[in-house]
C-alpha cells in the first residue's frame, strides 16, 4: 500500500473520469429501473468493463491499488445518478478486501488476483442480525444451511462473503465462494422502496458444503485495529452515496428547473431561474451539500492516513477514523435526506410525477439511512467530544 | 347556514365516526392501492353509500349543512390511512358549492337536490394554469374543446365543475356538468409520486355542448367576499390532508415499532419501546403533529365563523380566514413532510419495503405541498403581520 | 370552583385588558430594568393595585375565582414586554393555591382571604434540588435553618412558601409564611443571563422558628391526583412566558423594521418592509408562533377542565393534562429559542445594541426553557404515545 | 506572494500556537471584559507583542508573507475565547493590504514596512453606508469632516483606513492615517449585543486635513479583479470568527458540564456525562460544528489560491472564490447561531448566568452574522447554480 502521490492523484482522475461516464450511461434508464428494481446485471458489465473492480487490489496482483478516497470518489459519481450502482460498488470494494484481515496470504492473492483478472463482482451475505444461517464443522470445511436477507450484491455476482453462525458454540464463520456454488441460490426478491438494484435480498444455502480453501478463518491478524476496518468502511461507503445523491439531486432539478418550471403568477418574472425565493433554495441546497461534501472530504483524508498504516493502525488512530467517519455518515444523511425532499419546491407540482423519478433520491437516501441508527453514531461521537473514548469496533 | 348548536356538534360526532370507519375500511387495501394508482371507484361508491358526500348541502335540499370544520374533520380522518380519498372527499365539498357563487338560485337548487338525493360524487377540470381547454358561446350555450390536466376526482365522478377560456376574450367560463356528458373522456393518466388515486389526470371535450343550464355565469354575488372563498376552502382541504397524513403516520409507525422494531444491539433493552430514544422520537413526532393539529383547528374555527357569514362576509373577514388559513396550511405542510419522512427511522431498516408502504404518506404530502409555493403563502402573512394587508383573492 | 360562564368570559377580558396595561406600563423601562436587574418592587406594586394578585383566589374569600386560563392569558400577556414580572405573576398563582393541596381548611382560608384583602405578593423558595435549608420540629412547629436559591418572587413579597429538609428522614416539610418574619434574610443576589427581574436568589434562613399555623402538612388531600397539580402549572406558567415573548418580540420587530430598517443595497426597494424576504420572515416567525399559541390553548383547555374537576380529578385526566401541557411547554419553548434569535436578521445589524435590549427576549427564553430537560419531557410524551402510560406526577 | 512550502507550514504552525497562546489568556478575563465592552488596550499589546499583525506582510518588508488561512487560522484560535480580538486582528490584517490595491507601491512599502517594523495595529472608519463623513479636496490632499459609525478596531489603533465621500462628485476616497492625527477623535461608544470589544464605535474627523502621502487613490490597479477581494477577506474573517466561536462554545460547555452538571433526577447516571442524551447532544453539536469548520478549510483553500494569483487574478477565479466564501459565511453563521444558542441545554439551568457568561457566544454570533443579510447571499449562491452568474464584486 503507498499514498497518493502526484502521479497516482492524476492517475486517480482517470477513475473519477470513467466513474462519471458510468454515471451518465446509467443515467439513461436510472428512472425505469429504479421502477423495475431487480438485479442490475447489465450495468454490473459495465463496471466490469470499467475496470474499476480492481481499483483497491494490490499492484502485486494486478490491480490499482488506489487509496480508499479514489474508490469512494467513484461511489459519490456514481450516486449522483444511480445510488443503487454506487452501492454496488463500494461494497464490492469492502467484500474483496475481507480475506485481507482474515484470509491466508494465500487466499489473499487468490481472491485479489482472480478478481483483477477476471473482474469479478463481489456480493455478500453477512448480515449479522439475521440468524437464520448456520453450519457446522465437516471434514476441513463447513455444511451450511439457510438463509440470509441484506445480501446486497449477491445477484449477478461472481464471488459472495458468506456469514453463518457455527451451531456447536454460534461463532460467526467467514468465506468466500463462487456465487455459482451449488447449492447457492440467489433469490432476486429484495423490495426496498429505495436502493431498488442493490439486490439486498435473501440468499438460499441448501446444505452447501464451504472448503476449507474458501474458509475464511485465518487468526494471524486477530486482534489488530486495522482487522476491524469494515464498519468504517461500510459507513464511508454510505456516506459518499449520500453525499452522490444530494449533489446529483441537485443537478438533476436543476435541469428540470431551467427547462420545465413556471414561475408564480405574482412573482413578476418570466423563467422560474430568475424568481430570487428559486435562486435562494438552490443556494441553501447547494450550500447544504457542499458543506456535507466538505466533511466528507476531510473524513476520507483521516481514513486514508488510516487505510496507509496498514496493520501498523493502532486503536487510537482507528477511533479517529470512527469518529470522523460516522460523524461525516450522520451530517451527510441528513443533508441527502433534507436536500433530496425539498427539491421538488424549486421544480413545482408538475415535476411530482412516477414518469420523472424524482422521488428515488429520497426513496434512496432514506432507505440507506437506516442502515444503522443515527442516535448511536451521535452519541459515540458525543462520547468521544466529552471523554475522549472511541467508538466500539463492533459497530463503529 | 346555521352555526353548530350543541345538538348538531352530537350529530357532528355522528359524521366523524363514520369518516372513521371509511377510514378503517381505506385501510385495508391502501398500500396496494396506492402502488396501482388509477381511479378508487369502490372506495369513492364507499363514500357515496355513507352519506358524507351532502354534509354541506342545506337541509332545504335535503342535505346536513354542517359547518365546514365537519367536512375538514372528515378529510382529516380519511387522510390518516388514504390520502387521496381525503382529497377526492375535500375537494368534492368544494365543487358541489361552487354554484352558490357564480350559478342562479335554480342551478343552486338543482344542483344540490340532486347531489343530495343521488349521492353525486363530484369532481372538477378546473386547473386555471392549464389554458389548452377553450371554448367559444354557440346559441345560448358554448362549444368547448381541449384538454385539461389535474382534473382531480374526475374519474368515477357523476358531476364535473370545469372551467374553460373564451376563445374571443379570453375570460374564464365556468359551468357544472354530467360526466357521462356526450364528448367528454376522463383519462385516467394521473401518474404522481404520492396521491395516486385522486384521478388527477386529463379530461379531454371533444366539441362539447354545454347548455345554457349548465353554465355557471351568474353574476349576481360578483365582488362579494363571499364569491372568492374557493382558495381558503381548498388549502384548509389540504391542510387537513397535512394533518391526517401526519396523525396516521404516527399511528401506523407505532404499530410497526411495537410489533416488529429491534432494539439497536447496544441499546440494553429489550424492547424497542424501551428504547428512551424511540420514546423521545415519537415525543418528538407527536408533538409537531399535535401543534399542526391545534393551529389548523383555530384556522377551522375562523373559517367556520367566515362561512357563517355567508353573503355578508367582508373583505377584512375574508382576508382574516385567509391569512389564518394560509399560516395553518404552510404550517401543517412542514410539520408532514418531516413526520412522514422520519417515522421510519422508529421503525428501523426492514421497515422501508415496498409491500410495507410506509414511503406512500411521505409521497403523498410531498406531492400535495407542491399545490403552490409556500413562499408566497408566507410572504402573504408576514405582508399581514407588517402592514395589514390581506392576501389576493386570486390565490389565497 | 365554577366553569366560566358567557358573564365570567367577559370579565376575563377585564382581566386581560389589564394584563395589557400593565405590560405598557412595563415596556417602559423594561430595557434598563433587564440591564439592571434586581427586584421590581415598583412592577409589583403595579400588580398588587391592578387586583390581579386575587385572580385565582375562591370568591367566598374575595377572589375572582377564574379559570387557570385566565391566569394564563394574564401571564402571556405580560411576557410580552415583560417575561420577569410574567413569571413572577404566574408564580404567585400557583404559591397561593399550595394551601389548598397540603393546607387545612382554615389555612386556605387565612391565606386566600388575606391575600384578597391586602393584595399580598407571594414568592416562594421551595427548589428542590438545593438541599441546604433544614429543619426540626421543635414543640408543635419547627425550627429552620440554611439557605435556599431560585427563590423565585422573594424579593418584595409578603408571603413566601418554603420547603426544607427535615434532619431526621430527609422527609420535605412545607410552610407558608410572612417574608418579613425574623430571621428571614432576602438575598437579592440573582445573576441570570435572563429573567433578570424574577430575583431567583438565595433566601437565608437563621434559625427561623415556624409555628404550628404556618406549617402545611395536611394529610387529607395526600395522594389525590388534584394534589399534585403543581409541575403541570409550573410548566404552564413557563409556556405562556415563550408564548408571550416570541409574541412579544415580533411586534417589537415589527415596529423597528418598520421605523429603522434599511432595505438591502441590492433589494430594489425603498423600505425594508417591502423587500418580499422580510415579509417571508416576518411569516415564518409569525406562523410559528401562532402555531404554539395555538397549541399552548389546546393545553389550557384541558387544564381548566382538569382544574374545574378538583379533587374529583383522577389520575388518568391528570395525566392527559400533564402530557398535553409537557408537549405545550416543550413546542413553545423551541419556538421561542428560534423566533427570539432570529428576530435580528429582518431588524438588522443596528438593531443588535445593548441600549435597544432586544437580545433580552432570547436571554429571556434561554434562561427559562432550562428549568428542567426538555429530553425527559420529549420522553414522557413518546411513552405516552406508545404505551399510553402518564409521565411521573412527581415532575411532570 | 509564494505559496506556503512544508517550511512554511511548519512556520504556519508556529503562528496557530502563538494564537492559541494568546486566547489562553485573553480566556482568563474575557467574561469580565465582554461585561465591560468598551476597548481591549491590553489585549491588542499582546498582540502586537505577537508579531502576529505582520504575518501577511510581504518578507521584503519585513513581515512573514503566509497565505491568507494562516490568518484566518489565526482568527479562528483567538475567537475560541474571544470573539472580539478575533475580529479585530482579522480586519487588522485586511486594513494593512488595502493599499495593495489603491495605493501605490511608495505607499504599500511605507505601511508595510511601518507595520513590521513598529508592530502598528490598524483599525479602519470605512462603513460605506453611513454618509456623515464627507471632504472635499484642498491643494493636493482632502480637508474631511463628520462622523463614520462602525468604526471596528479605531480605538487604540495606530493607523486608520478612512473613508469619505467627495462633496462634490460623491465619489468614495481612502485614506490610510496616523490614529493620532489632529483632529481625529475616537469614540469609545460601540454598545453592541455582543462583539463587544470590537471598538465599533464612532470616529470624529473635525476639518482633518489628509495630506497627499495619505490619500489612497492610485488608480493602477483599478478594474483588477484582485483589487475587489476585499468582501471575500470581510467575508472570511467573520466565517473563521463564527467557527472558532462554535468551537470554542462546546469547548467551554463540555469543561462545565464535566465539572458541574448534574444529572437529572431520572436518568439514573450519577454523572451527567453519562447520561446517553447529554452524549448525543455533544455529538449533535460537535458534527455540525465541524461540519462548518471542514466546509470554511475548504474555501480557505479557494481563497488561498486566489490570493496567490495576485493581479493576475481573472475575474472567473475571484468569482468561485466569492462564491465558496459566501458559503460557507452563511454555513458556519447558521450553525455557529445554533451551536452557541443550544449548549445551555447540556449544562443546564444553573449555568445560565452573567458572571459565567456563556451567552456571550451567542450574543457575540448574533451580533456578527448580522453584517450583511443572509438572504443575498444565499441568493447570490443559488444564481452561481442555476445560471454560472458570479455575485456582484461590489458587496460578495
Amino acid at each position: 500500500m503507498t499514498t497518493l502521490s502526484i502521479a497516482e492523484a492524476d492517475q486517480s482522475c482517470i477513475y473519477i473520469e470513467k466513474a462519471k461516464q458510468l454515471a451518465q450511461q446509467y443515467a439513461i434508464d436510472a428512472i425505469e429501473r429504479d421502477q423495475r428494481g431487480g438485479a442490475a446485471y447489465e450495468q454490473v458489465n459495465l463496471l466490469r468493463e470499467s475496470g474499476l473492480l480492481k481499483l483497491l487490489i494490490s499492484t502485486k496482483y494486478g490491480g490499482y491499488e488506489q487509496p480508499w478516497s479514489s474508490a469512494l470518489h467513484v461511489v459519490r459519481e456514481l450516486a449522483k445518478s444511480d445510488a443503487s450502482l454506487a452501492h454496488l460498488y463500494g461494497f464490492h470494494c469492502i467484500n474483496i478486501l475481507v480475506a485481507r484481515w482474515i484470509g491466508t496470504p494465500e487466499q489473499v492473492e487468490f481472491l485479489e488476483r482472480g478478481t483483477a483478472e477476471n473482474n469479478w463482482f463481489w456480493g455478500n451475505s453477512v448480515n449479522h442480525s439475521d440468524r437464520r444461517l448456520t453450519g457446522r464443522r465437516e471434514g476441513e470445511g463447513y455444511r451450511i444451511h439457510g438463509v440470509k436477507h441484506f445480501s446486497s450484491g449477491s445477484p449477478g455476482s461472481d464471488r459472495l462473503v458468506v456469514a453463518w453462525r457455527d451451531e456447536s458454540d454460534d461463532a460467526l464463520v467467514h468465506a468466500a465462494i463462487a456465487t455459482n456454488k451449488l447449492g447457492v441460490t440467489v433469490h432476486d426478491d429484495w423490495d426496498g422502496i429505495g436502493q431498488r438494484q442493490t439486490g439486498s435480498g435473501t440468499v438460499q444455502f441448501d446444505d452447501v458444503y464451504i472448503t476449507a480453501d474458501e474458509l475464511l478463518e485465518s487468526k494471524e491478524q486477530a486482534g489488530k485495529a486495522f482487522a476491524t476496518l469494515t464498519p468504517i468502511l461500510s459507513k464511508s461507503v454510505l456516506t459518499n452515496v449520500y453525499v452522490g445523491s444530494a449533489l446529483g439531486a441537485i443537478e438533476d432539478a436543476k435541469q428540470y428547473t431551467i427547462a420545465h418550471t413556471r414561475p408564480f403568477i405574482a412573482s413578476g418574472v418570466e423563467k422560474a431561474i430568475d424568481d430570487p425565493w428559486i435562486k435562494r433554495q438552490y443556494g441553501e441546497l447547494w450550500i447544504q451539500a457542499a458543506a456535507a461534501e466538505s466533511f466528507t472530504d476531510r473524513a476520507m483524508q483521516v481514513l486514508d492516513r488510516a487505510w496507509h498504516r496498514g496493520f501498523e493502525l493502532t486503536i487510537e488512530e482507528r477511533g479517529e477514523a470512527a469518529v470522523i467517519v460516522g460523524a461525516a455518515n450522520v451530517h451527510a444523511g441528513n443533508v441527502a435526506l433534507e436536500v433530496t425532499s425539498r427539491i421538488f419546491e424549486v421544480m413545482g407540482a408538475r415535476s411530482a410525477t412516477r414518469s420523472q423519478g424524482f422521488d428515488r433520491y429520497w426513496r434512496n437516501v432514506r432507505t440507506h439511512t437506516l442502515h444503522d441508527p443515527v442516535e448511536y453514531k451521535l452519541r459515540s461521537v458525543g462520547d468521544w467530544v466529552l471523554t475522549n473514548t472511541y467508538p466500539s469496533t463492533l459497530y463503529s
